[in-house]
């Protein structure tokens, strides 16, 4: 019965890395997208150091939330653990992105957050997307990192500082638009800001937006 | 008769929308083309938060000039009362185009208008691209403020403060064609403005290269 | 006999303008390539706001050079009068390109041309990128820029104040092979130019370079 | 025996070359990819000026390692001699790439090394990515410059300066991927730059990522 689920799951993640440089936010083997199996403690994710030509439903792997391989042939990415630990931490997240896109990186790398300065921020981040701490791989730190700086935030974003992008979801398909989203308000408030200051939207507006974006867009799920 | 038109129109709508993509103004489900029915108080427009690859004419709705849907089995685009208005109040215009495209975003959010710096402005702009006002979503104000902006004013194309770019047309297509064009100067006039100042271009010659353009470029319409 | 080599012509004019949209270098319809038809006083050019993907050897137009059309069922495109007082005015031209290609453009708004800082501008343009005069289109005026800039330049590229970029070859390849390295390295230049000051490179150099690459790179012609 | 694995090589060193346009790091018929042929002193690299629609296996010609050609129709690319120089002189060396990739080249037009900001030039690079000096083509200048610059540096890539980048591998399609590396580095570097000062990563951290990522990272090689 969960091998069914778990099989649906590995079509999901295989077919949303594809989006990925799609939407040029990845170059060569970097970037990931994993999901929750609901109902097990257990998440789908991709294997490490291969290609995006290469992805099939086959070749992803499952792990336990201490990042333990459970199944499949391939190591699993060497981000496992920080995905782990926010499904671990974080029990409404269903998907986990994580990638260094440019622009995005470019902000964290400078320890910025980026400044809710379009209505498109508003929507989706609901403020402005913030800066998480320098962590090295190779313990929870980087999943303590995102846990700690989302925890508190609307934003389903955070730029870890000198590294990219993790992106957290209610699916992992909305974690995958929250990473679309986030480089693509990066790129235009940067190139905003190269010729002088953006304006700022009143805290007041970015509560009405956020509001009425969070429930009114998009069509009805499917009954 | 009039539904054989509605088709055909749905159909246009349809295709135009792989422009948007295709010409780089879009990210995920952002972005929207609408057309006024010629001969009826009615618009066909995208439905709300669907992919561009799911895009069909089938999928097209059609709304009256106050955003009521009147056919179709999705929801209409969130921005659908901002282009109902502008078809209400302005007769001439026959196709509305929304997208946050990057760099024309950028200049919106700043509330700077692009200067006629090319004559690939003046052609097609005829002068400075404007500002509009900030508007939120939910009500008329959206629509208002390209009406207001637009309404005595060469440009097809307004940015909104803070949020991206409506374009208009005596077509469709024509809208879309200014707003690729929008983002287009948008980009190289951000970018000559990086390293120094442009060059301005007279008036006497901003008014001769529009007048031109207006007249003479292109095949006649096919008879 | 000459009806079979303007056909031959007309399917290289349609070839070549695949590679403005595939490198990047037009938007809508903007842009064209030309080709002189040897041994007659005619070229063969692009029609007027046709569309990338309805380009095909059938459409291609031809004029004598001053610009009247000779053959073809659609209007030449609205850049011929420039186009063929080029090929009037330096019979050794072959093939002339036109673009508003984002960053050369750039460089032109603000009538500045790019400086020889990289190996690849001495080897292709033997020196700095000029700029040419302001031009107002319907007469001769873009057409005698053009001449007057590049007759006695190494450049086979010139960057037309507040407009756009113009190239000449030997053959229709080469020019619009000098179109692409235009806008690469005005890219390239203008982001080395964002963050401080490129290293000159000695005028002997570049001269060392420019002979080198015009007399040895790339493969004999076909016997 | 040999001309089996020259033949297999030729196919490798073809197939490459698809990654240099799919990742945007060439226009035209600019860079090229080498591979050491292993037990002999012998290399294969693209012939010069063939576009990269044409490069087929056939096509890819063999040299020795002082760049004279061995077997093959076509002249081999002018790079050739800084490719075979490197071989020569460092013996682990098994593939070479050279582009004008445009951030990379823009750092080099200014002489300045890429500073190990991002997590990701710890993994791949394992600190700066250095500034070589400017050599003309024609002798072996490049060649050495290349040689000292990379002989006692973590580093696989080189910014010649005024040029372009090389890049060295274990196998050429870790030549391949370091440019590719390369090139998104400095364009994320450049970005952050462009608004304020990136944070810098400590010398520690710097030397504890490289060596978790040199041996840790990515799936056991096939058995």
């Amino acid at each position: 019965m969960i091998s069914g689920l778990v099989k649906e799951i590995k079509q999901q993640v295989a077919d949303l890395h594809a989006e990925l440089p799609r939407n040029d936010l990845v170059v060569w083997t970097a970037g990931n997208v994993s999901a929750r199996v609901p109902g097990a403690d257990l998440l789908v994710i991709k294997p490490s150091g291969v290609s995006y030509d290469e992805i099939t439903a086959d070749r992803m792997v499952v792990t336990d939330l201490d990042g333990n391989l459970v199944e499949g042939e391939h190591k699993p990415s060497s981000d496992t653990a920080a995905h782990a630990y926010v499904y671990k931490h974080l029990p409404h997240v269903m998907g986990v992105v994580h990638t260094h896109s440019t622009y995005a990186t470019a902000w964290s790398a400078r320890a910025e957050a980026i400044p809710c300065v379009l209505t498109m921020i508003a929507d989706e981040f609901g403020g402005e997307i913030p800066v998480g701490p320098f962590a090295l791989i190779g313990d929870d730190s980087i999943g303590r990192g995102i846990v700690e700086t989302l925890r508190d935030h609307r934003s389903p974003a955070v730029l870890m500082r000198n590294h990219g992008v993790f992106t957290i979801g209610r699916s992992a398909r909305d974690a995958v638009k929250a990473a679309v989203m986030c480089e693509d308000v990066a790129r235009t408030v940067h190139i905003a800001c190269q010729l002088g200051r953006p304006v700022p939207i009143a805290q007041a507006d970015i509560d009405s937006l956020y509001a009425r974006y969070q429930n009114v867009y998009g069509q009805e799920p499917a009954a």
